[in-house]
């Protein structure tokens, strides 16, 4: 393929608009494009806990944006001070989340309004999105790779911007040295199937959808050059946690000898946290197991396990892109 | 818990009587009990692809009688011929297929009556399924593992009696020292969501579900004291054949360093198959990945990648579990 213009197509998950902040809602992708309308630090947590609007660097800037609206309404402390416990509890995995609401409680604490410092927020993370695209491309373009699995969403609907680890796939399709993006579908949403298909199809970038234990098997088989996703929360010593099933994926890459390649701004590290061990996994609601779109799979009232994310250990972590660059440890 | 007396409740995947293979059509359940009435190889061979009977030792006792079931309509050498090819080609990957074929065509050039061996080959198994159950609760009762997680499904539907790792984990509850079965869903088909669940939730063994991907990272958190899974096909060199995203647990259970264990009876394993690498995976229609259930996951036309098997290599394989006894190679 020879190299074409940048596609155009890309989605726009979240827009700030008269005092409304407009978020697509994720939980009703790929069958319908329908915007929320929020309005309250309320209704922007509601949005985050229910998923319609997720994904790290995402949830991040709709939290900013949360306290601002709430301020909009009562520009109180107490009402500051709800705005930022109500969004920054909403979800315990993702530092980004509660990295931005404490930003921009400092900022309005020293004057700054919380729009504008939500807007830099938002700024800075489409910033980060491009430079990761960049870096991650000339990473992976580098090593050759031409057939590149991805796990969950880390798209347009994750980050402003082009997103993480999906906007280095989407940078090497524009550089015309991508063969194939293989999707794992990400049970139990299913945010590969519904949301990084339509992000593929929208840029018209040859894909193929696989359940996510095929892809060990895939990968052992050859099928697969390098795999690439996205952070949640990468800790001090490099142990990274991210959407469930990704350690599984560093396994199987591990033992193939591919790249695994972790993609992520550094709004996602945290010094705070010192390894993967102290990193809190969200355990979510039993019937996302137990049905797959709505559809039941099981017998009523079966028990489950549904961690949201897993940690997958520094050592298994060929290389971190951060829009600073590249760290390898390969 | 107290040791309590062998539960009864077991399922009944096949029986053969006067002159017909009632099976329960497994892609039914766990919400309807509808039984097929199978009276010809070709009902018996679609009934095999469309997975209403499945399970590597089912699949090659159902198809002995569907040699049986041709032959009593037709006994030309023809006819058997005929019979032998359309069950030998239902499915690629398990050997217990075309071996129980081959076995039954034999008997009959030899001039035994086909049905008898069928009934032969599926007293062999069930004796097969027994033993198995009492060698690998054994083994894993001497490892002290209490919470043990398997995939796929393994149990009363997918072999003549008890079945093959589920009646490890079966044999372990009965003996009392079984904490919880952790049931892996097994998509695409989600034959552990919809069939494991339905047999241990018939059995009262307490059970927990997760989605597949989950396994590995509640493998790490130190969740799961051992993984026992079935198999479709082992070379001669020792790698399994198993339902896809076996290779994952197995990769998983070796770097927690927790047994990974392999049941099945003699007839999974085949001499004639070097290693894995020659072990045929069949690949499934694109519908079983875009959907689940018969709800629809993602667009329309989506290109998939659907393999129904993957190959664990023997060194990932702490021991193998058969009729005769415990192969380990840890």
């Amino acid at each position: 393929m020879a190299a074409t213009k940048p596609n155009t197509a890309r989605v726009v998950a979240l827009r700030f608009e008269d005092g409304v902040l407009h978020a697509i809602d994720q939980t009703e992708l790929p069958w319908n494009e329908r915007e929320l309308a929020l309005r309250t630090a309320d209704e922007v947590a509601d949005a985050i806990i229910r998923l319609s609007i997720r994904g790290a660097p995402l949830i991040g800037v709709a939290a900013a944006y949360g306290v601002a609206l709430e301020l909009a309404r009562d520009p109180s402390p107490e009402s500051l001070e709800r705005a930022c416990h109500i969004l920054r509890t909403a979800r315990p995995t993702a530092v980004n989340l509660s990295a931005a609401v404490d930003r921009v409680r400092s900022a309005v604490l020293r004057g700054t309004a919380a729009l504008n410092e939500a807007r830099a927020i938002e700024a800075e993370e489409e910033a980060a999105s491009a430079a990761i695209a960049t870096h991650g491309a000339d990473l992976l373009g580098k090593a050759g790779a031409r057939r590149i699995l991805t796990h969950c969403n880390t798209g347009a609907l994750a980050a402003p911007g082009r997103g993480t680890a999906l906007a280095v796939i989407a940078e090497l399709a524009d550089r015309g040295v991508l063969e194939m993006a293989i999707a794992t579908e990400s049970r139990p949403l299913l945010q590969g199937a519904r949301l990084t298909v339509y992000e593929l199809s929208r840029l018209g970038i040859p894909h193929e959808l696989v359940v996510d234990s095929a892809a060990p098997g895939l990968i052992a088989a050859g099928a697969v050059d390098a795999v690439i996703v996205g952070c949640d929360r990468v800790a001090a010593n490099g142990d990274v946690a991210n959407k469930v099933g990704t350690y599984g994926l560093a396994l199987a890459a591990n033992a193939a000898g591919i790249p695994f390649v972790v993609a992520g701004p550094t709004s996602t590290i945290d010094p705070a946290t010192a390894s993967g061990a102290d990193i809190v996994i969200e355990e979510r609601d039993a019937d996302e197991v137990r049905q797959a779109a709505g559809r039941v799979l099981t017998l009523q009232g079966t028990r489950t396990r549904n961690p949201a994310f897993d940690v997958t250990p520094a050592a298994l972590v060929t290389a971190l892109v951060t829009e600073r660059g590249v760290t390898s440890t390969a």
